[in-house]
């Protein structure tokens, strides 16, 4: 059972308030043994990894080598399904063609004055893309992180993901191998963003890591962030669905498991102006819940953080909405652009009631790497944008360099700076 | 006297690289004081605000109020020197055309299959800017940070800084005053961060946090990424002069020392193809650090940091350009052209001896906020870009579901997805 939040009940602003800030996650503080980890990694290198994915990941690398090899590469291609390939084909392909639009253009040009002013971009030399493993490690998340790198130009991407025991799922290999993606390390944790923020004897380093994990790989992410760049510390995911009463509850309470099915802490949220359309949702939710293989995580998510928000009119959904800054949010309702204007906050609009947001997880070429737990007040989903640069460009004369030099040497005096007047100064022959 | 580094003598290679990764900064590990200072503000609000700047600034929130009043700060623009109002005045005009020129256009559009996909730019609604205190408190860097936010459309503008004492520099008040920012609080360090993260009883939160401090604003910044957005973790600054012989040394030597005098742990860096240049160079900066009320501290960074380079054609100073990544670039030489395409890594580039780096910290127009200590590998300066984001948009009627469909389902199935394959097949009629 979800909890209801009925606006027009008395407290609904408190109750609101106290749900949008209840934390969804413990996050365990392992900054001390992250520290530690890549310290470790930094001081020894390849020595340090061995011993850690021996002891964490099971993987001995004097059996199974660090880098996957080309052939283990090719007979994963080969183990996938030709179905799940053509999926994964036809995803890639429409992913790139989303992207390659978001390519930014560099902008030079002369201002009046005739000063040269411009910006320039570039693609990041090097990147690292970590991978989760075990029932996390998607191939959809690999071309979800790789399209955008390799539409960006970038030259190296670096694949690290954890294989318990070895083994790399089929898929993920695949995926890879799709983009041209094949320099793939089986190293996971703490250790592996150790590896790629400062490099190893086997690991180049990279200038960038993307990429979800655990607590450890969020710490880790956090603490080389500055060395390296990195895309955003993930958090628990979510979805809100605004939906009236003219929707199927089945669909609905689908797209509401769909959620709460990927973790304990996902949320899934619905809200409608039509409380015996939320109780049928509820019902379909329950009865759903019995034929999900993964339905002890989706039930426990749904119970502890679901909720059914009921307002008088569907309006009334666009400030909760914003403030609620979901990471994806579908648009349920008759005439979905009278609320899309509105929106400010959310990582993802998926509009009408035939664009379930599982669409946008796999092939509808939008990123599914989307900011949770409410930062879409502050941050986009991944794009082109993560992988590449701008450089800024000034060019003067000397006739530009005497209009604006004065103010310059005025604002350097009032800061104190000498030497920044004296620079200006001594190319106009004033005395500083 | 800075390092000589020749790129044809025996061991360069060596010593360049051992020269690239040399610290320039003690890093002082502040975790545990920032996060117990974090914790407080959260816990107990303003008044642990205000004993903390009791503490550290010697603020008393009982006879100077927290927040900057509106005579305060109409007083402020009367004490500044009409030159330096003009100047602010004129620099303000300046970055906010260039700025303008960054605001992302949406990008809505249909796909050949009748999906409509989309990008939709909206600003943050509240940011808030950290003014460090004491001899670094620029009004240069309020206009940097503030002008972008506001052509953005950021809603709230907040500024917090350190008043030792009480007293905010008069002219980072006018810089604020110019660009319509009023909400300025007189608070400082780890407790200003956690203010503007979560609030307090006087400071509402914001959603990203901009600007430069110490070590405890440093480590505050990023202990609460996550929550809010940070802009960047700032390092200690660089110049990178890349001069042939035909230039004045003087010229030259006022640009390396204009870097210098920011800090001990600035770097300022010569490469030249001509020895006695290089020494005229040396000989120049020697002389003129009699004269800089900032010598001191200049000539520290000068002497412990401060290098020419020396190779044998400038072509060659393009690879050590791009793996030095300066912030700042100046490329003072005959054909800049003949380099500037073939730099990749660099925050800003000025072009040609009549553009001293000094006219991009103040009015050039383009932003002087940008990425130290090599992080020009992988981020770039302040823009616009940093105060919006962007939301994906995803649409499919019921023909674009039927056609994608069952590529979400073959991929939702093979990443053991049940409930994702199921919001795709139950509106496809499809048995799941």
């Amino acid at each position: 059972m979800a909890i209801w939040l009925d606006q027009a009940s008395e407290g609904f602003e408190q109750h609101f308030a106290a749900f949008l800030t209840t934390k969804r996650e413990v996050s365990e503080d392992v900054n001390i043994v992250v520290r530690a980890i890549i310290d470790d990694v930094r001081a020894r290198g390849d020595v340090a990894l061995a011993e850690y994915s021996l002891k964490f990941d099971g993987i001995d690398y004097a059996t199974v080598p660090m880098r996957v090899t080309a052939e283990e590469i090719d007979a994963a291609v080969e183990a996938v399904p030709s179905e799940v390939l053509g999926a994964l084909k036809l995803a890639a392909l429409r992913i790139e063609s989303h992207h390659r639009r978001q390519l930014p253009k560099d902008d030079i040009y002369e201002d009046d004055m005739g000063v040269g002013l411009g910006s320039r971009w570039t693609a990041i030399e090097a990147v690292g893309l970590y991978v989760p493993g075990g029932t996390a490690s998607y191939p959809s998340s690999v071309l979800m992180n790789a399209v955008p790198a390799k539409v960006a130009g970038v030259d190296r991407i670096v694949i690290a993901v954890p294989a318990t025991g070895g083994a790399v799922n089929p898929a993920v290999l695949a995926a890879a191998k799709l983009v041209g993606v094949t320099e793939i390390y089986r190293v996971g944790g703490a250790q592996a963003i150790a590896a790629l923020a400062y490099g190893t004897e086997t690991i180049a380093p990279v200038a960038k890591i993307t990429g979800p994990g655990n607590a450890y790989v969020a710490a880790a992410k956090r603490h080389v962030f500055g060395t390296v760049g990195i895309d955003m510390i993930a958090g628990p995911s979510e979805v809100l669905v605004i939906a009236d009463k003219d929707n199927n509850p089945d669909w609905i309470a689908a797209d509401l498991l769909a959620q709460a099915e990927h973790d304990v802490s996902s949320q899934a949220i619905l809200i409608t102006d039509d409380a015996a359309f939320g109780k049928a949702v509820e019902q379909a939710v329950e009865r759903q819940l019995k034929t999900l293989n993964r339905a002890e995580t989706a039930a426990a998510s749904w119970r502890d953080f679901g909720a059914v928000i009921l307002v008088a009119d569907l309006k009334q959904a666009i400030p909760l909405a914003n403030r609620i800054a979901a990471e994806h949010l579908e648009l349920a309702v008759a005439d979905p652009d009278r609320l899309l204007d509105g929106i400010r906050n959310a990582g993802a609009i998926f509009i009408g009631a035939h664009t379930p947001e599982v669409i946008g997880d796999y092939v509808g070429g939008s990123n599914h790497v989307l900011p949770t737990a409410r930062s879409a007040r502050f941050s986009s989903g991944l794009s082109v944008l993560d992988f590449v640069k701008r450089t800024s460009i000034l060019r003067l004369g000397p006739q530009q360099l005497r209009t604006l030099g004065p103010a310059a040497i005025a604002l350097a005096v009032s800061e104190g700076l000498d030497a920044h007047a004296r620079s200006v100064a001594i190319r106009l022959n004033l005395e500083r």
